[in-house]
């Protein structure tokens, strides 16, 4: 399968924009951004907020007057993962037609949002995950809503596919959001514990597989 | 699918039997099998030595008395995790027939594995990747190696269904191995975050649909 990642499309659009930035937000958007680069690293229960505020240059005490707690520090941050989330993988996906090639580009851009320099340890969702599963509380909840939210969304735009006629019309929409973001768990893993390893063709591979099947037959 | 777990078959080879088990040796085994426990809902990282030790009633000095430090627990309760799955998936899926159905005995005893009251917090190499995939050292070589068998295993069955005559021919071995380890995560961590939605049919039925690919063509 041709299954190119986008070359020149960097082009972000926001979906919930609320008006200009302040060099406040800036700041704030900077330590979310450095903090998150930790998070994917090392989790959000390992996080040391001493090396967050080094990170950013902030002293311990200015780094609270930010966030309060840890809590409220790991809340934020996966927050500002599901805006770039948005920002980076769900938004520039919509500008692919409907149908087929948005389930396609919705793969794409997620598979570079797994690659992102902003995230030297990989998706902090599926980090957060393993962290939080047996966890309950506010930051589980959070990481349970971001990933309904991205099953909807491939769900969704299965079912497009299916209305546009790309796939047939006894499709389980959500089976096909199952199994993509099941090979996309295996990939995250795979890639990272054998560097050696072309895992890349593989999960091409296989969502070539799964589109075939979902084209054909239910 | 008609996949059913087995349903009376407990019964436990053991590959590696090195002799009788003494009384040391039986209070070792139990040790291990409270840590690897809490190990499954804390990780290894988090691990707390004086709550392992507290859950089988030793003194802290006691304990140390076993391992001699954290990180000789956490590589002891790796091997012993790697122990118990192939005393638990390996080995009862090899007394099923050669081919197709030893690939889908080793899937089926691998759920039962994810399920194991033993594992209250579901397998620990999933914990382990995701909180060993950016720490070089010791414990990343055993889980990297732990999975690597893992796979290895997979694509082994499926090389035996193909020289069975059970799959096609031109099957890619380590393909179908990579997506079936793929949709295992994926239900791991759906099932656990999602515990009201029936992930258990979505995985069978994926199963499915990679087992049909591999009997009609590569």
């Amino acid at each position: 399968m041709d299954f190119p990642l986008a070359g020149g499309s960097t082009t972000v659009l926001f979906l919930c924009w609320e008006g200009p930035m302040t060099r406040g937000d800036e700041a704030h958007e900077h330590i979310l951004d450095q903090a998150l680069g930790l998070a994917s690293l090392e989790g959000l229960a390992g996080l040391s907020i001493g090396r967050v505020a080094s990170a950013v240059g902030l002293s311990k005490s200015g780094f609270y007057a930010h966030f309060g707690s840890k809590e409220r520090l790991q809340i934020a941050i996966l927050r500002h993962a599901s805006d770039r989330f948005v920002e980076q993988v769900v938004a520039p996906a919509l500008k692919a037609p409907r149908g087929e090639p948005r389930v396609i580009a919705l793969l794409r851009f997620w598979e570079a949002w797994a690659h992102a320099d902003f995230l030297p340890g990989g998706c902090p969702f599926l980090v957060a995950s393993v962290e939080l599963d047996d966890q309950p509380g506010p930051l589980r909840e959070l990481v349970v809503q971001a990933q309904a939210d991205w099953l909807d969304t491939l769900a969704e735009a299965t079912r497009i596919a299916i209305a546009e006629g790309h796939f047939h019309a006894q499709v389980d929409a959500d089976q096909v959001a199952y199994e993509l973001f099941s090979l996309a768990y295996g990939y995250h893993f795979q890639a990272r514990l054998f560097p050696s390893v072309d895992i890349k063709t593989r999960l091409h591979t296989a969502i070539q597989a799964v589109l075939d099947r979902a084209r054909s037959t239910s």
